[in-house]
């Protein structure tokens, strides 16, 4: 990886699917589609987790940045 | 979808009817009528839910930002 | 409604009574004087309620906008 | 009142008695001597309220803006 | 008291006692040697109290200013 | 150590393996590939551990900087 | 004392040992290698103290800002 900042790094998941978790604890996951430096986010074809358990499939999801803690490429 | 900025995915959705989820864990269902770079959020004729259950029917709704987890088109 | 940024929504409620809903669960119904653009908010004729029951009858209340979660119309 | 912008309607309430309610559930009634753009407020011949019931006479107290959830003249 | 802004009315407290309050519950009371406009405040000579008992007694603390509520002279 | 800012000091431990503490008690243990300003940090080949235990094992995780409470290399 | 800024009260603890406490609860202990304006500080030579007890030694330790209540020379 030649990314000296992270949002260089995050940039290299663009297109693939990743795994976001927020701070009430649900997990989506999908393709990363967009994203800016407030670190809102937008995936496709998500998935909604909760405890682990796949709860709902989305379409396009949009989650506001400061709600977010971790996002990896799965 | 051709959006490589968050706010303009949500663009997309402008005119559609989206579920916006708060930090507090209400849903509100209805048009996205409109919102800015703060995702303060304009829906109309929304509804509330609680725990699933439709709460209140509601004409149009102003949310502040910042109480905003995930905004998805329904 | 023609107003596609929030704050124009929300003033077109401006002079109307409505509902404030705050982060700690309280609920302020008055007529909408004043707001700015941290969505800080002035009531008049303004009661409180806590778990929908009528607590206080307030004349003008300001409400700090970071504390607020939703306003609609009455 | 003729304030359209709510730190006008809050400088109609300096020198008048105010209650002023912080996140943290406690309540401050005095006379509003000073504000500013962060709601930070000061209050003179101030009275510390819990639970409804008065705590400690105070003089001078000074409120950090993002502590504050309401203000009211009394 | 002549300060129409809160911090001149913060500035009469420089060099006298002061009890400082945090969003923890802790309390600091001590002489008030120095604040900035985030609130970020330095007591000398300072004790450390909590549910109203002594806990310790401290030199010099550096307070940083959004976990204070309340500045208040003794 | 001759690094009088923070961020010169974490700039030392680039590269290194490091413990990244979040504020919902997961920690982070990684090779520390990029941080920014806002303490937005990347590790490659990090291990996510809670209550002590190992529970996965993760290439890249982007770490948004207000969730994180300490950094330490290894 | 003769520093009338909390900044340059801090820096004169530079170099010394002194006690972080976070909002989480936990206690670092250490010698003041770097702070910045928004109170991230780097420790050296740093313990972490759970509830009052020694839990671990570490080198150095990046803090974030915002997660520091109090910090005091030992």
């Amino acid at each position: 990886m030649d990314a000296s900042r992270p949002l260089d790094a995050l940039n290299m998941a663009r297109g693939k699917r990743v795994i976001v978790e927020l701070k009430n604890g649900r997990t989506y996951v999908g393709v990363l589609r967009a994203f800016d430096i407030h670190i809102n986010t937008v995936l496709e074809d998500a998935e909604e987790h909760i405890d682990g358990a796949l709860k709902r499939k989305l379409g396009m999801v949009f989650l506001r940045g400061d709600t977010i803690t971790v996002i990896s490429p799965q």
